[in-house]
């Protein structure tokens, strides 16, 4: 018998895709939500229960309530403020021990990693529920880059480098060499929309997604779907590159049926990090 | 009688205060106006003429005929495609000396600079024509920011030093720690707007505006003013940190008094380079 998973499901529908994996393959399964992150149908059908981000007190006592052995870390979470947070004691410690890390996205997720380890947890990967869930190396569908795409994906590897040290940014879209527009707080959806109004004439950009450096795999990676792709054709993309392995491809056969539809690429690239 | 001075006109009222500056002094000026960059009013009563920007052959023969001996760049340039520059010969020798660096905003801008100085211009700063045009270090108005922004302006620092390493980036917005918004193409405005919808509950954040470090200080500078501190305003935000000594402050006066009016702080800090 598998271990029980306890899932703590972020936005979005990468925590159903993983509830209706442990359902396949029989796994015992338990949802953790949090109140204005999680979508409320990631609860349907399933053992769960609704805790504040900040009450890591009470979400511990019901993690280990539910028999829970892994932990898997999906979908996306809003960082909210101080005020937002209303933290308990147990976040206050977490909050303290991460330190000035509190501020990347990065460091504080593997501060609270680590409290869930010394907790008895163990943490695993989205990829370690759902087989072949991340991206490939290569092109994905028929479009492949040309040679100015693939200096402009160069360029964004560049510049989320860049920022990968300072922990933030997980996007970028350039055009021929000029930045359009750089992920922060907006979400990916976000840059693309914001990014239909910066594109010049000429060939068009490209979005560029890669994990942050030193970015543990376990935590929560960048993740694309077929509206990332729908999003890029509208802003005038040519195509998609995401870093092989790292990358969560959340309906994987549509994205793909888009893109060619499209005549956009979607690639998986290798980063030396 | 101080040297002609010809001044190359990107967007915004900044090459139109220049030209003011000028008539103050009685000095004599000349604008070369960009097609689809230059604002119209800026032409208005002062000698000028129209260029496309990739007609750099023909810009450089309109600044002779004119007798220009100092030049200056003032507002931004939007940066086009090739197939908008639609480059002469002369742009084309400029792109190819600039090589790799063409994509970065600065290293495009330091080549042109270069290639003026070599026909024979000097390259003057638009706060040697307008005297105290840049912020002075410490706060403008009457507010200053309390420690949590202070923590916030020093990671904003942080971030916009590492994207300065990859020649992108001037402006950033930061709230207790999280980066909501980081400008590429879209401008200020843009960012701030955008910034609205991202705050957190809480003590606002702040924006934060620096030159790119290597930036020369000749070459087009960050620029606020009282729309500025209004987005800022508008987006929630507790005030706005800009580099001492290389922020041009536009409608200094205006800008304060919204600052003050709206209970922000408007800071010049001083950064390491």
């Amino acid at each position: 018998m598998a271990r029980k998973l306890g899932i703590l499901a972020g936005g979005g529908i990468l925590p159903q895709r993983l509830v209706e994996a442990c359902k396949s393959s029989k796994r015992q399964v338990f949802v953790l939500a949090f109140e204005g992150q999680t979508a409320q149908a990631t609860t349907f059908g399933v053992d769960h229960a609704w805790v504040r981000l900040g009450a890591v007190g009470a979400a511990l006592e019901i993690l280990r309530g539910a028999g829970v052995d892994d932990l898997v870390l999906a979908g996306p979470i809003r960082r909210p403020s101080m005020a937002e947070l209303c933290p308990d004691k147990q976040a206050f410690k977490i909050l303290a021990r991460a330190g000035a890390r509190a501020f990347g996205d990065d460091g504080l997720l593997r501060v609270v990693m680590d409290a869930l380890e010394s907790e008895g947890f163990k943490i695993i990967g989205v990829n370690d529920v759902i087989d072949g869930i991340t991206a490939k190396p290569g092109p994905l569908g028929r479009v492949s880059p040309d040679e100015t795409a693939r200096v402009d994906i160069a360029r964004g590897v560049d510049v989320l480098q860049a920022l990968g040290a300072v922990d933030v940014g997980q996007a970028v879209v350039v055009q021929e060499g000029i930045v359009l527009g750089i992920e922060a707080a907006e979400g990916t959806d976000g840059l693309l929309a914001r990014c239909a109004a910066l594109g010049r004439e000429g060939p068009g950009g490209v979005l560029v997604k890669l994990r942050k450096p030193g970015q543990d795999s376990r935590a929560d990676l960048p993740t694309i779907g077929p509206e990332t792709i729908i999003g890029a054709r509208d802003a005038g993309l040519r195509g998609v590159a995401v870093e092989a392995g790292a990358t969560l491809v959340l309906s994987r056969d549509a994205a793909i049926r888009e893109a060619d539809r499209s005549g956009l690429f979607l690639i998986g690239i290798s980063v030396g990090q």
